[in-house]
């Protein structure tokens, strides 16, 4: 198998692309394609590269802050777009960019289009919680979503939990303002019913405050929810570290005791660090795709690199395709 | 001026709601009623009780887990309902309750209606930020809200802000997942036209991650998002609580050093605590009406009957029509 790695994408580009790829290189069975500027990736690759990793030039790039469909359209020449194109010229059997998240969507959706049986892609976001971890879908592909396209991101979720995470049976529960079938807006009451009729692992609502204890392996929300979650998890996160700083001593004797602390500290971090998870994918699409995060360092284009290979031995695209097909009677709502 | 309170209502009852009262009773140009069963009220009373504060007897409850409009409807001699009536008939100005948060909406929505010129009510939570604080606004009323809705709460929030919170000019931000004004789902793409268009105070859409750091004065949002947001708020704080404590030293002499970090860590638990904000104000009613949450204590309820009087010295009600009448020619979309 080939992973088809942008290597221009992420906010320190070929410097921790590369890193990755030599990382992730001998735990792959196949080949890992850098795809970008050949001069400027070569300068970071050390003399005696691992056989399995090759260059593919590419001599453009889209940058973090460009209109995605827009950027996908016009520069055809580009890292993210060669990238995915030789996903679906079967030059390639998976994508991993740490680029612009809309573009990587959009060139994937565009190029490679859906899944016989999927009507929408989604992104899945592997988030920490009391019980390890849980999958929110979608976090940000699909922000106007219907009860068809909640069914769907459910099994998909499911999928992945299934062959990427190693969850047995995993639970897939619908995000919502309360617990009871009758709560919600007009998308989730309606999607509570689907979910029961069609969704053998559905284990009802759930609300926010319980999503880190582990109250489900698979959440299920539109993207606009999904996407002001992250992001105010992100931001409250970093609000509570600042508030925590300001709040020790200023005295560095008094602040002493902190250094106990310090390994605690440095577990939780690491609990709640996006480099361990390693990219989310983006589902629901004809190929296996992997977003990595702007701020990507080598490790996590390594696992996501990794966590592509595992998709693709696993058949990750093929099992959603199977699962989706068990919603055939549901309506396209 | 005259505050009903629901002296059933919360989850610990008239031992804490009357202590709240008696608190709050020095402070305030009016009566505070104690609406609940005379009996239970009496016991919790002191032998000497200020001058200001009466009860009227109500008999029943409605409890926490009831349907709201249900019970609202059935029980026409809970403390709930006839707080919230005594609103109505004029017997008195403002209706404070730290009971069934849908019960309390629901009544004071069905009895009072909304001011002439806004079509439906909505939740306004206060939270913390780098710059104080801001208001979340809707945070549980109206969870399928259309463009005009949410062009009333962001003058509804305004108003707010201004009146009870003092904020001079207070900055409206739209809820969005990215800045930019093409960015969002359906709703959010219209609404920013909307809001360009109408809110002289627009400052744009603001994403979660920027909300905890003081972007705005006042978020707007549908009851579906911003219910979710504050729930995962309050869920994500408890695990990196729970975290935190397990990251510690298990040794006690190794804890003992965590003493000094005490004072910091209680001035950052003061800051994130609802009691000092003193309850969630429902607006777009033709009342005042302050709901609490479950857990308040006698601080949250003596800060909520000091809104609640603030609320009505400055005319909170007549300023939300008064702002709400420039959105005239905004399309009922």
């Amino acid at each position: 198998m080939k992973i088809a790695l942008d290597a221009m994408g992420g906010d320190f580009g070929p410097s921790v692309t590369v890193r990755g790829a030599i990382e992730a290189a001998p735990h792959i069975q196949g080949e890992i394609l850098l795809v970008g500027k050949e001069d400027a990736i070569q300068s970071h690759l050390p003399s005696n590269p691992p056989a399995n990793v090759r260059i593919v030039h590419a001599p453009n790039e889209i940058e973090m802050g460009e209109e995605p469909a827009n950027a996908v359209r016009r520069k055809k020449d580009s890292s993210l777009v060669v990238a995915a194109k030789m996903v679906k010229t079967g030059e390639a059997d998976a994508f991993v960019s740490a680029g612009n998240t809309g573009a990587v969507t959009a060139a994937a959706h565009l190029f490679w289009k859906c899944a016989p049986s999927i009507s929408r892609p989604a992104i899945a976001t592997i988030l920490p919680s009391r019980r390890e971890r849980f999958v929110l879908i979608d976090s940000g592909a699909t922000p106007d979503a219907s009860v068809r396209n909640l069914l769907e991101f459910a099994v998909m979720g499911t999928a992945y939990a299934e062959a990427v995470l190693g969850i047995e049976q995993p639970k897939v529960a619908l995000l919502n303002i309360g617990e009871e079938p009758s709560k919600g807006n007009a998308l989730t009451k309606e999607a509570y019913k689907a979910f029961s009729a069609y969704l053998p692992n559905f284990a009802g609502n759930i609300e926010g405050k319980a999503l880190f204890h582990g109250g489900a392996d698979v959440v299920v929300c539109d993207a606009f929810v999904g996407n002001v979650l992250l992001k105010t998890a992100e931001g409250l996160g970093s609000f509570v570290m600042e508030m925590f700083k300001e709040s020790v001593p200023k005295n560095p004797i008094l602040r002493l005791p902190l250094l106990l602390l310090r390994k605690g500290l440095e577990d939780m971090k690491r609990k709640m660090d996006y480099a361990e998870i390693g990219g989310a994918p983006l589902l629901g699409v004809n190929g296996i795709c992997f977003i990595c995060h702007g701020h990507s360092d080598e490790k996590a284009i390594r696992n996501a690199l990794l966590n592509a290979h595992r998709g693709y031995v696993r058949h990750l695209t093929d099992l959603i395709e199977q699962k989706a097909c068990t919603l055939k009677g549901a309506v396209n709502a």
